[in-house]
């Protein structure tokens, strides 16, 4: 059996997978740009590159391990058709991106950047204000993996959580549930807004501006989930009107963001370049869910850990 | 009675206090060179104007409530000849200081100040490694109110605490406990080092050249209780020789810090003007425990809320 690496792993992994799967032929090429490609039975990519032309020429294809959350780049159409197994690695980026989500709100909170540009100048003075975490409100657009992980930490800090999905059903680390629905009325409440809901028909264009006005003129927004949610024209209104405090985002329509992008200069917005689940221990850990994914499928097993369900898109 | 205030309160809360204690007379002068000292029974202070000469002219004083943690400004034998009350408002700070202390360290790990950088210059890209702080271990010294809650915190994160004392008697949130004595033997497993003790005969220049030697070359040593724990002369060299990995500073041997110092420019090294327990929350909670004091105070009692012993300095 053949197995693709579109994405990069270090030596010492590959002669782990190697070793521990004897039976099985590794391109470790790092590109669906290669010849392995034809007789392929599993591929492991981010997802962006598994475009219809190189699901044409992967003849033999029948699983394709996406490293990544999001499968939105990929033809599911056509995958759809083929019936291919799709299995992602959801759940691991919840320890960085929870990390980084909190490292964000708290660095506002107790005046991190403006510390910084003090000791730039040299200037032991504090012409800001800083606050507490300590008795807010966040509400959590998709308590999934990483929104429950989010949850989970800022409950720690004294914060209460109101978690939004589609149907409202119960999520862990939460102490209100929502659904998508009644977001407008539950709006008022919330000190942080936190998206890290993946890109499905239903949460593209999902936040409007009648939940923007819904929001404190102080809430602070984070969209750590997917560019689409929001449109960003109008997003870039809300900030330059100040119609909410500040907002944080690791997502955008296309990235890279271009850099005439106004979110860049807006000075009660941040920038950050989609890293939000990156940590030293990434592949590490997508490894992990593969290694027990490929002793199942030689096996025959089907249970595997974390099917993707191409036409819910998640 | 006569309570003077050498701190600042702001209107209502001034207004409060003459409803709660009809029978007191409050001077809200914002200092201690006022007239009322003289007459003064109780004075709310910070601490670091209890001179000699304060407390020689205030013949009536019997309770100094000193709205912050630090006694060590304060002329502490004549205080003890005369047997004076001193309450302070340990506690109070746990909260900003242990949100300052996380923020600090997830600011790091999580990249946020590359992240403003690379803002600054609309450059989509990430020349930088992000970590995580899951799974660290984390030594803190001086696991009190402060302590314990950044110990708290740190364990939901994944952290493992082991916390620090004279003594090594139990603590809360603590994984493991030490005494100051076998400090050297524990340091090596530590990833952070973070100091919010007091300054005491014992805690002055506690930290030696060989403490810093025995850290990890990437520790991350956070200095939040007082500057005097470690000579900075030392410190800086430390710095300088990239023994370790990176400090964050918020006290200093001498506040303000002086232009000249090279910790201003160290780049590993985070100067923070001694802000981390500012919150708008502080004077509120101080006046809380002050109003409980006081109720005991009229009414002949004699457990108040957070004694300070004046021979052991905390």
């Amino acid at each position: 059996m053949d197995i693709l690496f579109a994405v990069k792993v270090r030596e010492e992994q590959q002669a782990y997978l190697r070793k521990q799967f004897p039976n099985c032929t590794f391109h470790f090429d790092g590109t669906t740009d290669s010849d392995a490609l034809k007789n392929a039975e599993v591929i492991v990519t981010f997802g962006g590159d598994v475009t219809s032309d190189v699901l044409h020429r992967a003849e033999k294809l029948k699983w394709i391990m996406v490293a990544s959350a999001g499968i939105e780049k990929m033809d599911l159409e056509e995958i759809a058709k083929r019936n291919l197994l799709v299995t992602n690695v959801r759940g691991i980026h919840k320890t960085p991106m929870a990390e980084s989500v909190i490292a964000h709100i708290l660095a506002l909170k107790r005046s991190i950047h403006d510390i910084g540009t003090i000791q730039s100048t040299k200037e032991w003075r504090y012409p800001f204000k800083s606050t507490e975490l300590k008795d807010s409100t966040a509400l959590i657009l998709g308590p999934g993996a990483i929104g429950m992980e989010i949850g989970r930490l800022l409950q720690a800090f004294g914060v209460k959580t109101i978690g939004c999905n589609r149907s409202g059903k119960q999520a862990n680390y939460m102490d209100a549930m929502i659904p998508f629905n009644n977001l407008v009325e539950e709006l008022p409440k919330a000190d942080i807004v936190i998206s890290v809901l993946p890109s499905t028909e239903e949460t593209k264009g999902l936040l409007t501006r009648a939940h923007f006005e819904a929001m404190k003129e102080s809430a602070l927004f984070l969209n750590f989930g997917r560019g689409d949610l929001v449109d960003e024209e109008l997003l870039i209104d809300v900030l330059r009107n100040e119609e909410i405090g500040h907002a944080i985002l690791d997502v955008f329509q296309t990235e890279p963001l271009q850099e005439e992008s106004p979110f860049w200069s807006l000075p009660n917005c941040t920038v950050s370049p989609h890293i939000s689940s990156k940590s030293g221990k990434y592949m590490d850990r997508a490894l992990i869910i593969f290694e027990e994914n490929l002793q199942k499928y030689i096996k025959g097993a089907r249970d595997f850990t974390n099917i993707v369900d191409v036409q819910r898109g998640y």
